[in-house]
């Protein structure tokens, strides 16, 4: 006659959930049994627009089995869908290729075999290329190439001027990976060269599971465009668990005029983009404050409270993103007060009356190697 | 002074979790920052060897780019290999080749590129092949082959006879795959010729995301192995979520004298398998039987009350293996009385004083299409 | 010197990973260590407001340890803060309280307990009880109470019109629970009465872990407001996995003029309300139709493909909410057109042209035990 | 008549999904809906026996709403007995208890109402208090009490005697916690008088969400039972998100002569525990390197490789428990050979031929403040 007791009941003897699991087969030719199989659907991951702008989510560095990856050209773009990327760029290496044996070595190939299904999803597809060289200077992707075979080139800078006058984007790869730089993420005077000509447009500020800090104060200084990028070799969901609440590869947030190849391409050159890896956003102070407005919402107080003679003001501070922003506060003020504003999630505020627009330093967010942006909450 | 305040505050303020994270960045050249990445383990997929027998899970049906699957063939070993499994057969499609522009023709290739990561990953490869028709005959896997290539033959027979030759396990792939045979699960006059001549050693009863009940059936009736296999084509990551608890992809168990090839081949000739996808089993009584007698430990009471005039005894039921074991009472007693025993986890049994010994039919456990096997508890 | 001999040696040898625990503890006072705890803050709910409506989630059914429930009111208020709840009603039972020799007997404290939190995380408490009887007529939540010990008497009619005399709202609770209405959900005579007085306002189709389809009929036909409630008695955390994915207790959504107390009665009492359980929606057409054109954005065609004689126009579906739908072709045309529309995703439509706005029926909606509203999609 | 058609099919025009769901409901009177909801089952916590012991889960601090708890005392049970813990103490505070206006005072009743559910469950359930003062001397679990109101006084010199003349065993509490020892973990003079008396017989290591190193030199000079324990207030799922692989609530491991209250007694007082808390292990380090031999499996090699002119040998360390270990290597042999050992995991060892017996450091054991066991593989 009461909850308690048939809630006791359950408890207390024996599970019998799901028994529809227990009926004879009804059907002898066929059951469907997808118990652990994921949907085929692809996630929306949900970063805000900028004013003017749409933001794309791109990797500009993946490899196939063309050069040493472990997946079909085609399958990269499958990942980017159900992943919820808009650009991916296929870069194999062209000197490293240990599958040679077993393919054919035209390096327009990934590109091609990949096309139509990018087209059928809706995937921004970026044909290009990995130079692949020791250091100086290196590994750089070239991206929006015509045709990858002219670079194929024992002289690097060749390699660039070739990719330049297809009116490619040259970017630097992992600066700061230990194999090729081991206690140090140094600049050296090649890429002094090619950036006076004009020939190096970007870096990577994130790669895989790494980021370089001081390549943040490069992009700033030197003018590059900043990048994080998977280079993923393996299936993505081999290397990530993307089940994890909000994860994601290392990618590139490209603030674009519109949904097209050419729109990246023209955000890229424009230095319009930011790098996302973990929860940190390393690019332009702009395009971080922008996005943190586009992205949070400060409530109005919803309660006033005395507290040992002090009035408190409640207020909600809202994230609907699946960005994290962790703030700490930036005016002098209690030290005590910081914030970690989770994906889809809300934290109170409770802030002595008069300090109503405190200031907060975003703390996972790098303009510099050391220079985090201050916002203020009003 | 006391822990509620504590408790409360930080309730009810802000979060200021993990503000390690904080920190201002310390090594400006490199970060590592994996927080969404996995980690390079292998699991252990805990189901118990039978006395005399080592038990073995083995997926006997992959595709890799040499036909029309996704991945380079060492890249199944390293699946195989995080997976748990201890087997994995690369069975490409003889006739059905549509990379066969990019990748070079011999059959043979897929092995040999996945052999040396098996030795190393301890992994037994099995060279394998499928056999590509309409229905009938429909596909067949031909297991332990030498050479791959006397296959390419426009008659099915005499690919069969020319796997037979070589000594190879001869397995029946999806025969209620709905494109073959759209309502029905159809047993053909083909397949009863090479079962006369002894060409036909075992059948899917499970294929990928579906399983054929009337299989279980052509198992015990006509002495057929029983196998579940993948059928993967993509990563195996991509199409099966192995974070969820104690999920897996369809496997087959072999009772194997050792962990050896030889071990295993002699395992399926003998019909010592069984087949698991989901939380079922399908195949031989004696098998199930003896994998629930070494799975699950029924405990001594503990407990004996009175409750509305009966004595009732209270044991607990303990699963500390991967399998899944559903019970339904056998013996006319309670109906009410269903169990579900899940990997890693007991219930209480709570039963009347002088039914210590209750029956019960293991309902995801098969027989037959209609059987389930009986165990008694004690 | 490239990236495949660094993976593949990371690969084979052993695990370095997440070495930063190795390091000897530096502060030998105190470390902290939250692996497994979770973050406190407020979970967003992402269902759309409708015109001239903010959406509110809210459950009008839970008990506290003043009843047969194993928490202390204020509790209530952590868990529906945390869950991202704007509403939750305690709702005690009146006749039913077993713990009533370890607590004080009046009715008013469990209210009276949880009034400063709900406060201090703006909750929106309301104040109810829980009449408790056998059937006819079972059970009822009396809601807005201003004070509940008037309810204690032995005549359920009596009862309800000491709530109805406050203003209350009253609400039939779990009709089908099969502790009273072992196989059937009946209406009886005493709810007639009780409907012809105007003294029912309301009824749970859903109820913890069961729903009652019959009873959609009842709320379309007698007038009734649609309510689904968890009816918990444990912590919520303990009866559902709120870490799955897009997991919720059973709620009630209600469209309500503004975020108040007030706006919440009436809306309650204009009927204003779906009830939400699972991936099921329940209630009044207008309401559903109105949360899928607010939730789900079909985007202009992307592509346009022949294929087999046939012209395919390709869209995209995207669904950026918390919520699902199911949808199946109503227009006669391919019935293999099915969409499962999860939480916070997109799916390609592919469609011969000319098809360009299918009819769809939302299967998981329900505006009666077999009625589902139908959309355009265009 | 491939699988490729099948599969792209699938993928590129929409989701089919468990369309199950889709069906009119059939049964109009109620359908269980239990997507979300929890399986009612005890969790199996793999840690193995030590020769002569039974691994026993045990947690020594917990609080109810007969202090400043949120659950029901019998609560504690059904929490302790999911999540898979053999022992519970219920330690209220003897003097915080912001409850008291709406409960009765009697000490004892805690322990009376959760009763009756530990014997149901098979749970070890043990009666104590927590003597609440301010530091010094800080908070003190007196377990196995008889009667716990005799420790209602104001001097916590004759509280602790009142324990101590009923057998009890006495356990300081949160040495660390900074709310009272805000910078250092000090040792105070009382902690020397009760332990010159005897009065005093162990100490937590671990306590919620952090723990104490200075701690485990204690527990190792003054001869100490080392503790983890939860002090939850909260219910657990609330505080700790048990769906996590592996995770748990900080508890302390009892090596018992056997599952009875006095087998828990006898090992308290014979200092035969380990804190288990995250991780991390602390304790004594016989029963630490005892734990790490019954938990890890080394196997024998499977291949020998020849390497850069090196010899190679293959083995696989296994670890089917649910404990860590991470090691680092001892022997001043390559400092890149660290393992982590995660639990239901192997790992390959690749070491050259020679150094078959490498010594480690279990770096998440901790027998003092900066020690750690070392073991030998072989």
């Amino acid at each position: 006659m009461n909850k308690k007791q048939y809630y006791k009941r359950s408890f207390l003897t024996i599970s019998i959930f799901a028994l529809a699991l227990n009926l004879p087969a009804q059907n002898l030719n066929r059951i469907q049994l997808r118990d652990y199989e994921r949907v085929t659907e692809r996630k929306v991951i949900q970063i805000p627009d900028l004013p003017g702008y749409v933001t794309l989510k791109g990797d500009f560095h993946s490899h196939t089995i063309f050069s040493d990856g472990h997946v079909w050209p085609e399958f990269r773009i499958r990942e980017a869908w159900k992943e919820g990327l808009d650009i991916i760029a296929i870069t194999d290496h062209i000197e490293y290729r240990p599958h040679k044996d077993y393919t054919i070595g035209d390096h327009n190939v990934p590109a091609r075999i990949a096309a139509s299904s990018a087209e059928e999803m809706n995937i921004i597809l970026v044909k290009g290329t990995e130079i692949t060289r020791s250091m100086p200077p290196g590994h750089f992707n070239a991206l929006f190439l015509q045709d990858v075979n002219p670079l194929e080139n024992d002289d690097p800078m060749a390699q660039i001027e070739a990719a330049v006058q297809q009116g490619a984007f040259v970017l630097w790869n992992h600066p700061g990976w230990d194999a090729q730089q081991p206690d140090t993420t140094l600049w050296w005077e090649f890429h002094t060269r090619i950036l006076e000509k004009g020939w190096l447009h970007g870096v990577e500020v994130g790669n895989s599971g790494e980021w370089y800090p001081v390549v943040v104060d490069w992009c700033r200084d030197k003018k590059l465009t900043a990048f994080a990028n998977s280079d993923i070799h393996a299936p993505i969901d081999f290397q990530y668990d993307l089940s994890l609440p909000h994860s994601h590869r290392p990618m590139t947030l490209v603030f674009s005029k519109d949904r097209t190849q050419e729109g990246v391409k023209e955000a890229l050159f424009s230095r319009r983009t930011l790098a996302f890896t973990g929860e940190q956003l390393m690019g332009p102070e702009e395009l971080i404050l922008g996005l943190f407005q586009a992205s949070v919402k400060v409530h109005l107080p919803y309660l006033t409270r005395e507290s040992r003679g002090q009035t408190m003001i409640y207020r909600e501070l809202e994230n609907p993103t699946d960005l994290t922003f962790i703030l700490e506060r930036a005016d002098g003020k209690d030290s005590k007060d910081n914030i970690r504003l989770n994906p889809h999630s809300m934290v109170i505020l409770r802030q002595p009356a008069g300090q109503e627009k405190p200031q907060y330093r975003l703390m996972n967010c790098w303009t510099g190697s050391r220079e985090h942006p201050v916002i203020t909450l009003e």
